[in-house]
């Protein structure tokens, strides 16, 4: 997918919206626990899918809560994937999995999610540099989602350490990327959390797409996310993943799903339309 | 395993290797290319670890290299832990996969990890802070990897970048992380290419093991790495990858997996002498 279609998307569906999937067992109603964990994992997927597409522009699921139940639940994040590419193919799949490694072994991670699992964007640490961000930009029609600034407690760590000349090291990270990629191949992960630093992140990145996690169960504000971050071709993708998916933990999940895109959608659309971008 | 542990087995093994299982299929014999692409992985494993584990401590699987091929790959993967586990129940197995998350979704690759793989150590990225590494610290007798200062060329974009008092983001990264962990839950990758920077960082992490890879194909020296970074504990384990598992692309792979083995051995059992430590 490329920006053009990504930005149609946005307008059609009036909703920069992307859903994060990261089903979490305990919180999964009761019904849905089935022996086979990878099968209960995907046919929430699906339901959550079915009723949040209308509101949506992207889906995001985290490869860790695949991941913590093996093979099943890799087998399930595969199936989530291809029951959106066969049945939305207009919603970015992002898989959310932070990988980044010397330039041979970001070549197979760049496979393994590229290829194998055929998702569109990859969200990838900065860490290790150019090299280790490099061969996922390879690929026509993909996207990296670098992390720049995030939305924990631990980002203040590192990402806010000052370089001798003042420079913040995610300005560093945001400076040097651009020599990498371009605002159609890549795009930056900027907590909502940090809202106020959205400014000065536009100054580098004016035109680029931001993944923006951390409104909802993390407290950022998407009105603070749109005043400072949204630009003429929207270029922010607010994602939600445990206020929608988990907003209830009964039968009723997928309806309290849809119910909750819903909402963000409508508010997502008045900031569309006082950016009269619809 | 613990610290003690993990001495005792360099001790006996008169070797601080560490055997980095990322089988290339490009380099593997023809006969071992099956249909079935994890069976044929982890026989190649097997073959590898039965011919080098008389002169290793640790092997290290990067999870790249079997997430390109998909869930076969993973079940490679989960095969080889257990393979490792059953028949070298001595050796240190370290998952390479460097992760590293907010909070909550850390925990869950853990759970993948520490739970479900069940592999000793695992390496993790720091990018995202304290947060993001404490949830793989909160298991006995398993360890976090983190990345301070790697051996690719990349590393020169972020890692050396100097603060406002004059110190390197890898030193920023050390000198946090001694709040997180200590040295029986925590080792370090310092990259052999930067074996002039051991000295420093030996002066933040006196006695913590050193995961050390770039020893061989990317052009580090075993003797400058010994020089710079042993300890009384030996305090080192030095990966190699692709100079041991694809010394020969031939049918004789094992054979000259074992060759190189032994030969790194030798002389790792001759600095271990130097160092008295047996």
């Amino acid at each position: 997918m490329n920006f053009n279609e990504l930005k149609n998307e946005i307008i059609k569906t009036q909703s920069f919206l992307c859903v994060g999937l990261d089903p979490d067992w305990k919180k999964m109603p009761e019904s849905m626990k089935k022996e086979n964990s990878g099968a209960a994992l995907f046919e929430f997927n699906r339901k959550i899918i079915d009723a949040t597409a209308p509101y949506a522009v992207a889906f995001k699921p985290n490869l860790a809560f695949y991941e913590c139940f093996g093979i099943p639940g890799l087998e399930a994040f595969r199936c989530t994937v291809k029951y959106l590419r066969k049945n939305y193919p207009n919603k970015l799949i992002i898989a959310d999995a932070k990988r980044g490694d010397i330039g041979n072994t970001s070549k197979k991670y760049a496979q393994a999610f590229f290829e194998f699992y055929d998702v569109d964007a990859l969200t990838v640490a900065p860490y290790m540099g150019e090299d280790s961000v490099a061969p996922f930009l390879e690929y026509e029609g993909k996207w990296v989602v670098l992390l720049t600034l995030t939305s924990n407690k631990g980002a203040s760590d590192f990402q806010f350490i000052q370089n001798q000349s003042g420079y913040k090291l995610y300005e560093e990270v945001l400076a040097a990327s651009l020599d990498w990629g371009c605002s159609g191949n890549m795009m930056y992960v900027v907590g909502a959390t940090k809202a106020e630093e959205l400014e000065n992140i536009r100054q580098y990145v004016p035109s680029h797409f931001l993944l923006v996690p951390g409104v909802g169960a993390q407290g950022g504000s998407l009105q603070e996310v749109a005043k400072y971050g949204m630009t003429e071709d929207c270029g922010l993708l607010v994602n939600s993943s445990r206020g929608i998916i988990h907003a209830s933990s009964g039968d009723d999940f997928a309806e309290a799903a849809k119910a909750a895109a819903a909402k963000l959608q409508q508010e997502m659309a008045e900031l569309l339309k006082e950016k009269g971008l619809i």
